[in-house]
């Protein structure tokens, strides 16, 4: 019993943080994106496509979280030239807020107006802690299957938006995108649903619409 | 701080719990296989190939764990004839060893040689947690990249064999065996590595033959 105690402590604590964050940055004026999935579900492959559409017409910075490893953050440097920076959990499997706000005050968030967090590839632990972000952006890729959402219910409860990513290969995968948005549907009755893919440009315009139109409602402010 | 001290104990008591798993296992001549990977990674699908293969010669449990849904359960028993129980984690991202015993109990070992358990689909979290298995058996599946034993080091650093999944789709991921073995390598000198595919039947021969050999070798012990 004693470790769900601890957790709820745990918890309690990460959201009151989340609300500092969120001030912080609702008084900079700035967005910010928590990016989740599955390992290898395409997130890195998502920044490197929305970076360049958005940074004409915002400061960008990115948060590449990973147990260990900098090859994200050298990909997202090299390909787009946004402000990154490459923070390890120490095996941790998700970004508390306290992680958050360390990675925020080390990108240093002065002169930026958008900024993605992408969190440690995992459907369980990362939707459990409030990073403080204004937007959880979840992505569901084909190879993992439409069943994902009944299965990794809080992730798609937490989500703001959910983009199927790979849909170029769902005719050689057991993918159904009616499945896949009716199970999304039985966790959360609101969120965005977007349908992607990164190899053909498919639902890429949607996706970056959206996030710039969040992005502005905010900053606007 | 508090927090590391306190997963030190809880997984210093796993440990523990971990050897008296093993001792009632070990009395009763039962090989157990701890089935990790990714979400969508292939686990019900692989043990659909293996169990047919290897239940004319050993009498097989599976313990399919899930945070909801019970749709693999149903699945294999459907697919396999195999004794078959869920569980579910009540949120819980990993299967800790007090699980793993509870579950072992409510499936009923007497008269089993092998049993699966087919763990939560997550990269980091249940490498951390010793469930008494015998074997960890990971599968990496194609499209979630080669890279994944860079990111995600203890999963590859725990496990006694790797099964590349999917490989039948490598020609349209940007995915190299060469790499992907070289990556595992890294964490892990001594796994056995399988490349395999349910589509075409790659390597399930040398699957079924890997895990037939090491569950004789322990119940003619």
């Amino acid at each position: 019993m004693e470790i769900f105690t601890i957790k709820e402590d745990i918890l309690s604590r990460n959201n009151e943080q989340a609300k500092d964050v969120r001030a912080l940055l609702d008084g900079k004026g700035i967005f910010y994106v928590n990016l989740m999935s599955s390992p290898g579900a395409g997130k890195t492959t998502v920044l490197s496509k929305l970076i360049p559409r958005l940074s004409d017409d915002f400061r960008i910075g990115v948060i590449e979280a990973d147990i260990d490893s900098d090859k994200d953050a050298l990909a997202i440097e090299r390909e787009t030239g946004a402000r990154v920076i490459q923070i390890h959990t120490a095996g941790a499997c998700h970004i508390t807020c306290q992680m958050s706000l360390e990675a925020l005050q080390a990108l240093g968030t002065d002169g930026l107006d958008l900024i993605f967090l992408e969190n440690i590839g995992n459907l369980v632990c990362p939707a459990e802690f409030d990073t403080g972000a204004d937007m959880n952006l979840v992505l569901l890729s084909v190879p993992e299957g439409d069943d994902k959402p009944l299965k990794y219910p809080l992730m798609f409860e937490v989500a703001h938006a959910v983009a199927v990513t790979k849909t170029d290969v769902a005719p050689i995968f057991d993918f159904s995108f009616e499945n896949a948005e009716k199970n999304i549907r039985k966790r959360n009755d609101s969120a965005k649903i977007f349908f992607t893919s990164a190899l053909n440009g498919k639902g890429i315009d949607e996706l970056e619409q959206y996030i710039r139109s969040e992005t502005v409602r905010k900053i606007k402010k």
